[in-house]
């Protein structure tokens, strides 16, 4: 892992840029010098790692008192792709714009999405451990088809926070019931992309014994600021 | 409005029983001398100002800075009953032995109950609002149908809080729509005598442009601690 640039936040928070073979990511950790928690952090579908959502949400939390990472893993972000990549890419945006149902194209695009994204963030994950100032336990957050995958499968993964707002591969909805730790799913009730009564239905399938749904009004990037709030205050109950 | 009895907590909160005419509350206040604002409390279908969560609840409430103000309406808590009210209870009790549809026992239990709860709770309000150590806004917490009434009727109470655990008549369902100010709905999951959709269904017709939905795994009384502090929070955004 090659730290490639840093820079100091207002509120003390260090981001740093680095890379790790292929793979570029961005660690933001708190100002304090303590070992910390780490929380892994992904945006739904691959999207870029410098968007400025995730960055946003990265920093709030951080600022919480944990080490944040995200990286762009194969496919995603500004990740070269391949021409049926490109392809598919290009057939969903065709579809959306003529209103033309889009769950196949989904399908094919988010499955093999999460096949090559995962174990990158496990390699991801076993470097960003080994830093002096990572103590883990460790958190997921953000995109829920890589997350499924992710806790279902990682037994280091302890607590997830869910974005509800994004297409799941059927196979991943299965794998839900797999998926144990304490979760937090946001849901924005009126998202125009997502049908409603799929996203209550992943939710009742997570094998989960704790399990939260905070929904509120509103469309897709809607979200209030106070579940940034209410997010840290998950994390610290499972992670401090 | 005549205190009874009054009694200091640990944690510095003053329990006060009082007497309104006929009408039997209790006052919760905060060791703060300063004004503070008052949180109107209320138990699914009109369960006793006694009940031990009730009690719980307001003392958790008191203690984060407000003053919570709880009655037994006429026809609930330990208030006479008329012997048609006792009827109705019965045959609700041998419905629920027997397994048998309780909707149609439910809606001619509670819409009355809210009919001749509600004026005594605005009758409490004026009284209380009186009172040097109350300086409002006003909130409200708990029994749904109870809630929508006042909060659809009552300009004076800025935000609310409802258990959606608790039969809704079919008329208050209505008068959801006209339930514009900002609201916290809590969902038990598994709610045993609630079906999920119908809570799903009212937090949908609240007119509220803010309402966030905080459901959590388990059964009616399942609901777990952390709502206690969510809520302070919720009425902190909005009351203070």
């Amino acid at each position: 892992m090659q730290f490639t640039s840093e820079q100091r936040l207002d509120d003390g928070v260090l981001e740093r840029e680095f890379t790790l073979g292929e793979i570029p990511g961005t660690l933001w950790t708190p100002g304090s010098a303590a070992p910390v928690p780490l929380i892994l952090m992904a945006h739904n579908n691959g999207l870029p790692k410098k968007d400025g959502r995730l960055v946003a949400r990265a920093r709030h939390t951080a600022a919480c008192g944990y080490a944040v990472a995200t990286i762009d893993a194969a496919g995603c972000g500004d990740r070269p792709r391949s021409a049926a990549d490109e392809q598919i890419r290009a057939d969903l945006r065709r579809a959306m714009q003529a209103g033309e149902p889009v769950d196949g194209i989904f399908e094919a695009l988010v499955g093999p999405l999460v096949e090559k994204a995962a174990p990158e963030w496990l390699t991801t994950l076993d470097a960003l451990l080994a830093l002096p100032e990572i103590g883990g336990p460790v958190g997921y957050s953000g995109w829920t088809a890589l997350g499924i995958r992710l806790a279902a499968s990682e037994p280091r993964i302890e607590a997830a926070g869910f974005f509800a707002g994004g297409y799941v591969p059927l196979a991943l909805r299965e794998e839900a019931r797999q998926v144990t730790v304490p979760l937090l799913v946001l849901l924005q009730w009126d998202d125009e992309g997502n049908p409603r009564q799929r996203a209550l239905d992943l939710f009742d399938s997570f094998g989960s014994k704790e399990k939260t749904l905070h929904a509120n009004l509103g469309g897709h990037t809607g979200t209030p600021w106070f579940e940034l709030e209410d997010g840290c205050r998950f994390l610290d109950r499972h992670l401090k």
